[in-house]
């Protein structure tokens, strides 16, 4: 068995997993951020002081084995009156953890139900608030509020610092592989390898690690950055190297997706074969693209469905570079 | 195994069952009234145009044989927030009943997640409410109105007349016993057996029937009413003759107890011998008060939860009657 570990939340780590899951030699874990705070999350924390539930919630229903019905009940959002944007998997969750009074039981329980194949460890389990500071001086506070992307952003901080879950520092350092993204820089990737005991895990870690890089920029977070860089962004952020192995996607979206995702300011992410010249990290290209036009989720921005990494395809590429090795 | 039917809602019913389910050759069902439109369940129903769940949740809950969590998980109201008040179970049932379209289909999913021995069966799958006349006509609608006991009833009856569910007629039909009450009259016991094709079915049912009368009387609604005073009032609504046997509670419960009752004008309901003397009907008396202080419930009225039938005394009276038959 493959310990295959990924690192992440929301929209890519469900893609990863999901593709992953697929290959019954992998032992899957994903280590899940914990900092959001808007949606149906936020008003969770809020009202009734629990952590945020939603990016773990994705990623058990990623896992999950259970018949259909539990999969489609967890991913569930209430769209009429006082419940409106609520999802009830994390209903389930929060009511566990003032139930159990503690969030691990909560997904413990919530893992049994859904009969979660491998596991998800929040990255802590500390209460905490993301920090921006923009590059023009100004500070964000929260996670939803950074999600926005209307300032570049300088770096990022917590709220009061947390403390590494110790389940994720081991499930990292026994990992043959860890695989970091797809997700967005400031709110899934770094708000998880900030964690100061993370960040000494992944440097300890024998495993290979790889960073899969997102398809398409964003708006003033990582406006017109090329693949290569996506990890200096990365690197300099944590002060440290970090990948072995870098994949990203080389094939043309559909010009038409890119027409509507131009219009927002989001352009695809180039591999400039002469950057990765003489680099001790391994780039990789790929095509990745998913060619579902995929369902259109309430609530969801229509940008984020047109274009995104099909996940057998990443998670081909992703055991491929776990049975190589280093 | 004796095929035994309760038929009532809410507290009542919990109790009823939660005591029969004790006797491994008793095939247990439970037919629950769909009037509720208060609380978590009104909120349901109002906003996101469910069917109201909460009378059946709390039957599942008794017949549940799953582990603990998931029974505290069902039962689980939230406190805090735009949440406070809303029951989990209930949502539970909801977003079920929202995924697949179908009343039934959520209570045979929620049933499976809870291990349910036994069955849960709405009365009717219409979406009905009930309205009162009062004794100085004026018309009440709405079953939480009504239960308010503002005022003498005179009569109840539905908006719009709803089909029997044939799921319920059936059951009575081929049961050994069919077991009415405990329960508030006009809004647990009459909810049921007022609809037609319920009606019908109990006076063509082999099954024993048993009256489990209520040991407190209810202000405006049942003052002043000796056990055969219930059993007429029930008679005179539905106009016809209902019972065969008639259980009812003949110690005297403590007398602070009483005291507390009294202040909210409720007294216990007597059986008075002389009464009963030539009735076709066998009246027939018991200990069957809860000797246990009961845990305060987050908004349950305090009276409730102080004067309550044994679950094991009131099961264990319904079971002899049910061996020994009409």
């Amino acid at each position: 068995m493959y310990k295959v570990t990924v690192i992440g939340g929301g929209t890519g780590s469900f893609s990863m997993l999901t593709g992953l899951r697929n290959y019954p030699d992998v032992d899957l874990a994903a280590i899940v951020t914990m900092t959001d705070d808007g949606g149906s999350s936020g008003i969770l924390r809020d009202e009734l002081g629990v952590l945020p539930p939603g990016d773990v919630r994705q990623c058990l229903v990623a896992l999950a084995d259970a018949k259909d019905l539990w999969r489609r009940l967890f991913a569930y959002r209430f769209s009429q009156g006082s419940l409106a944007g609520q999802n009830f998997g994390n209903l389930f969750i929060s009511a566990l953890e003032k139930i159990t009074g503690s969030f691990e039981n909560a997904l413990d329980a919530a893992g049994e139900m859904l009969q979660v194949k491998g596991r998800v460890i929040p990255v802590t389990l500390d209460d905490v608030r993301l920090i921006a500071e923009t590059t023009d001086g100004r500070t964000i506070r929260g996670e939803h509020q950074i999600d926005l992307k209307e300032a570049g952003i300088k770096r990022i901080y917590f709220e009061p610092e947390p403390s590494a879950n110790p389940a994720a520092v081991r499930r990292i350092l026994e990992s043959d592989a860890v695989v970091i993204g797809p997700g967005d820089i400031y709110t899934s990737i770094l708000p998880n390898i900030l964690v100061q005991g993370i960040k000494t895990a992944l440097r300890d870690t024998n495993g290979v690690k790889v960073y899969v890089c997102n398809i398409m920029t964003q708006r003033a977070h990582t406006h017109g950055l090329t693949v290569k860089g996506f990890v200096d962004l990365l690197e300099r952020q944590v002060d440290s190297t970090l990948f072995d192995v870098v994949v990203y996607n080389e094939k043309m979206p559909n010009p038409s997706f890119l027409e509507s995702y131009a219009r927002e300011g989001e352009f695809p992410v180039k591999g400039e074969e002469s950057e990765h010249k003489g680099s001790k990290v391994r780039y990789k290209g790929y095509d990745l693209l998913s060619e579902k036009v995929p369902q259109q989720v309430p609530g969801d921005k229509i940008m984020r469905a047109l274009i995104r990494h099909d996940p057998l395809k990443a998670a081909s590429a992703v055991y491929n570079i776990c049975k190589e090795g280093k």
